[in-house]
């Protein structure tokens, strides 16, 4: 049941003042932003405020900062880990309203945009100008959400992630000061790189109200190409084997036999029900050829089926929407159900035995779990579906990923390749880094924001 | 005239007993320690510690914090901005006998390597795998100040510089623990980006004991070409259009006709004084085959001479290791010159304007300065030859060099590509980023250093 809101009246009036109906203490609105996609219960904040610009941003963070009020950056509530929830109350500062595309550089391969902005959206404005945006997460996420949780997906293997993809970021600090953390320049050694420290700070260091990022050429050519392994192990060994060769797909996703089920109900895909790949390459027309030709032999060497292809761009569009659905296809598979997603990401040499453990280990448990995972990074995602009033479920699926989790750190791999930690993994990433790294993070967010009011709670305990 | 050392008997009575004849205070060995190749006076330490391995460098670093020592991490010595001198006094930590390659894992294309390995060691080591490392910074540094520097050089426009190119780093802080940064999976998402904090950091933060860098499969196929241009700005422009094209060169540079004369002096490369363009190509044969064909084509339409092809791997060799060499063959064209190297990098669609502007200004000057660049990156350099006794000439480069950097921080670059801030860009590192920024690397600085030992007064006063 949720709490009436909690928050000084001087605090509130003055908000109301400057955001007149953009400021909200309604319970239909703060329970709206007190759920995400995680499993953890709502959290509704005691109030929500809809921002237009960084001055309104600036002004805002002010007022949580004189009244120590927690503030929760809001973009597109796409989140996986409990990042949007507010864990200690406070204000959810939503930041859909800030969606302006502010400018595109086609000459120099950037475009800065506002927070609000989703990667479809940068992607539709740049349809005329040969350029695009690649990172790709699940969801249509917003730059903000993205820039805060280092978010990337299925270009990733080619692309790079928003680590790679963000030139400079503005951000609005927990005093309140605008903070730019870099030029235009495709490269700098200007001092500390403050970019890649707010990329990935999840909302604890400062409120992102402006990213200039990389844009690529549209490929000469693009084609995609699904096909099928007798067993999970030769799908994963021919990826294992198509990385290592220096093959520059652009994506390479494997999808199991699971997962495709759940495709083929809900995107009506009609393709059997075994291992697959999914691939796409981009490049010049001989170049294409030369990609292709080598990935169908290692295919073929691990016993694939006939390549399926997907040349037209409305076939290829129809393939990576499947894709991108397949968190919500899968919800299908058993109705009223919640998922609880695995994200580990390992070095791909030890890719196979990764997988081929965990699938072990999921045929033991009984659970509904269709795996998919970007596989040319090493990452992989197990997407348990359980019953969410069912705790024993809950309990289960979190010991699968703690065992999940423990075998991806005993290889080297990180606990999240592209999720965050937000609440769910904070003693995963103890584990992974070690208290003492954990406590220079620590220490670096007591620096910038020293009343802890920057989305408390997330990455560590504060 | 250097000062005998002043550090207490305590602190180095401590270091004497740990460390025996690899610590020292003897004037010499100080005295080397003081100099690099910056245009700033020797600045000895009272002593120089030669570290073995990570337990060594706890134990140094934790005496440093105990007694309040300044400590400056120091590899190969080969920095421009004076990042090694011994600006407050204090211990330099020599790192070069921690000099291993720790572990080559070949499938997963990574290297770790001590901080002491230079890049041209790790290749060597790497020469039968089939893989390499591609951050080439003109001298052969170590990979500590390659981290500490986020260096970068010729590959950096296909292979990206050192921020892409390490996977993660141990490292010991200023109160004597060891953090890792990371683990060994491509991606994650896993807590803040401690890496590309550190990477850049020069040696403010920790010392670099053990960095796990990418790398990259040796193409299938490479050649080299050099082509002269009739003037500056065709060269120029030409790059600027092979860039917006998405040519994926391997190495793009420009040397200007001053900078050939030189060249032909110290490497007999027998090369019209022109401006040139230096190329690699790497690929397969059929897309090396295309993106020549691409390049002449751009080449020509801006006037430029024939290819001069470098096919084999000697002629290859000897056109970059001349390229390498620029700076010493530079110094050439003024016995007993020291150089000022200015190092700008701006957007891609500003560089004609920033390279013709600059060469205007040059010629006004009348000062022997040639102009190389990584222009591909939008990154040049020019190098000024001064008589190191003349405060007069030394006031003009700097006065020009501030022009340089105004006019590359009006055209939305940065006053360093690659060569960091050091003792003497902190005022350009203000005007780039604002005061506050900067102030936010400072309380960063401070809260995982707060005694100030680590390579004190270097990017910013604290």
């Amino acid at each position: 049941m949720t709490q009436p809101c909690t928050l000084p009246a001087a605090f509130t009036g003055q908000l109301d003042e400057l955001l007149g109906d953009r400021f909200s203490v309604s319970m239909a609105v703060r329970e709206q932003h007190g759920r995400d996609e995680s499993i953890f219960a709502a959290m509704p904040p005691d109030a929500v405020a809809y921002a237009r610009d960084t001055a309104e941003v600036v002004a805002i963070v002010k007022l949580c900062d004189q009244f120590s009020v927690p503030i929760i950056p809001y973009g597109a509530g796409s989140s996986l880990e409990g990042h949007t929830l507010a864990a200690q109350g406070g204000l959810t500062l939503n930041l859909q309203q800030m969606d302006r595309v502010l400018a595109i550089h086609a000459q120099d391969q950037t475009a800065s945009v506002q927070p609000g902005v989703t990667r479809k959206a940068l992607n539709a404005v740049l349809r005329d100008t040969g350029l695009f945006f690649p990172v790709d997460p699940g969801a249509d996420a917003s730059f903000g959400g993205m820039c805060a949780t280092r978010a990337s997906g299925t270009n990733a293997v080619r692309y790079g992630t928003m680590r790679e993809n963000v030139v400079n970021l503005t951000v609005v600090t927990a005093s309140g000061e605008v903070v730019k953390t870099g030029q235009r320049a495709r490269k700098s050694a200007a001092g500390y790189d403050l970019t890649r420290l707010f990329v990935g700070s999840e909302g604890t260091l400062g409120v992102v109200v402006e990213a200039t990022v990389r844009l690529h050429p549209l490929p000469e050519s693009t084609t995609a190409a699904v096909c099928a392994f007798p067993d999970i192990d030769a799908a994963v060994q021919a990826v294992v084997q198509i990385i290592q060769l220096g093959v520059p797909v652009a994506r390479c996703e494997f999808v199991d036999p699971v997962a495709i089920r759940a495709l083929n109900l809900y995107s009506k895909t009609g393709l059997p029900e075994q291992p697959h790949l999914f691939f796409e390459f981009h490049g010049s027309e001989s170049g294409l050829n030369e990609q292709i030709a080598l990935v169908q032999e290692i295919t073929q060497d691990f016993g694939a089926g006939k390549f399926e292809w997907s040349a037209s761009p409305e076939a290829r569009s129809k393939l990576w929407e499947a894709r991108h659905n397949v968190y919500f296809a899968a919800l299908q598979l058993r109705p009223g159900a919640r998922s609880i997603v695995t994200d580990v990401c390992v070095p791909i040499s030890r890719l196979a035995d990764c997988v081929n453990e965990t699938i072990e280990d999921l045929r033991r448990s009984g659970m509904i779990a269709p795996v998919v995972g970007h596989v040319g990074d090493g990452n992989f995602h197990v997407q348990v579906l359980v019953d969410g009033d069912a705790q024993s479920e809950i309990d289960q699926a979190e010991a699968l990923n703690a065992r999940l989790v423990a075998r991806a750190l005993e290889m080297d791999g990180t606990c999240t390749g592209e999720h965050g930690i937000g609440l769910h993994k904070q003693g995963f990433l103890v584990d992974e880094l070690g208290s003492v790294s954990v406590d220079v993070m620590r220490r670096i967010k007591q620096s910038l924001d020293p009343r802890n009011i920057m989305n408390p709670g997330k990455i560590f305990s504060q």
